[in-house]
């Protein structure tokens, strides 16, 4: 999974933790589990915004560190430049190439965890992941995250191309017979 | 994205769907984003129940092409082995290192999507996918997904232990001022 920074303000003060455990919902909306000790949670449900900042693996250092600490007892905004967007409560991290301001639409309760689902109203890209003015992730270097060996990984090579590379099993006879 | 499989009994036959849209809830539940126009979702919410399969990256060919076609059509559980479990109604993908079956617990409904949640009811994992017992992402060589360019990405290497390199960062004085 890919590992996010979420940023919420939390008792007026912008805070941020660290959170693999992401989804997509839609096109446009996205999910978060979170376990329901974070502090981060509080100020989620209070603005009822998020957001969802996308670090690159050179952030790995201050991404684990917020994951690390709570924002009980640390400031966590002193590593980053913080900024804010149309939601006006929703802090967002400048130094992750990918960042997206998101209005809670739902929360749905799980026995340990909130799962906050959040609809997209902004999204910031940092002009140097661009190419051709379309997000590149070879570009943002995405930090990615497997839970059973607690590690983090680069994304890998582009290999190929979606709704494509399939269509050379089309007209197989094995698989196509069944609707003639 | 990680690029999924996911199975359903729809019709009384299985069927595979590739979704990437997917998510975590908690520790044992997970989401799946599906355009309400598949197939699929008709077999998830008459069954109650539906697979997650992990494909590896030699398999992107039949992936793709289970996104290309509707189940209504073409008959795609001949490109796979089939097997069942203990819910006996979610088709499982022999040839995808890890598989797990779903118990459906809750629909989120959007505009054009249903948003399945399902508890994880057992998790298969091929034998050459693990070291010291535990699942081993390097050797399962997920098929990873961005939506943006539409194509397939290899998992890159595993460089750096979570909840441990950001303690470096422990104790700067910056970062560490406020709760004191």
């Amino acid at each position: 999974m890919p590992t996010t920074l979420v940023g919420a303000t939390v008792e007026g003060k912008p805070n941020f933790v660290t959170i693999a455990h992401v989804g997509i919902m839609d096109l446009g909306s996205v999910s978060l589990g979170m376990a329901k000790a974070h502090y981060t949670n509080v100020g989620i449900k209070e603005s009822g915004t998020f957001s969802i900042n996308l670090p690159s693996t050179d952030m790995v250092k201050e991404t684990d560190y917020c994951g690390l600490v709570s924002g009980k007892r640390v400031d966590k905004a002193q590593l980053f430049h913080v900024f804010y967007g149309n939601l006006k409560t929703a802090p967002l991290v400048a130094e992750c190439p990918i960042s997206m301001e998101c209005k809670l639409i739902k929360v749905v309760d799980f026995p340990k965890h909130d799962v906050f689902i959040g609809e997209i109203v902004t999204t910031y890209a940092d002009d140097a992941v661009l190419t051709d003015g379309a997000v590149d992730y070879g570009k943002v270097r995405p930090l990615l995250f497997t839970m059973v060996d607690q590690s983090y990984w680069m994304l890998g090579k582009r290999f190929a191309k979606a709704w494509s590379i399939g269509k050379e099993l089309k007209g197989n006879k094995s698989t196509e017979a069944v609707g003639k």
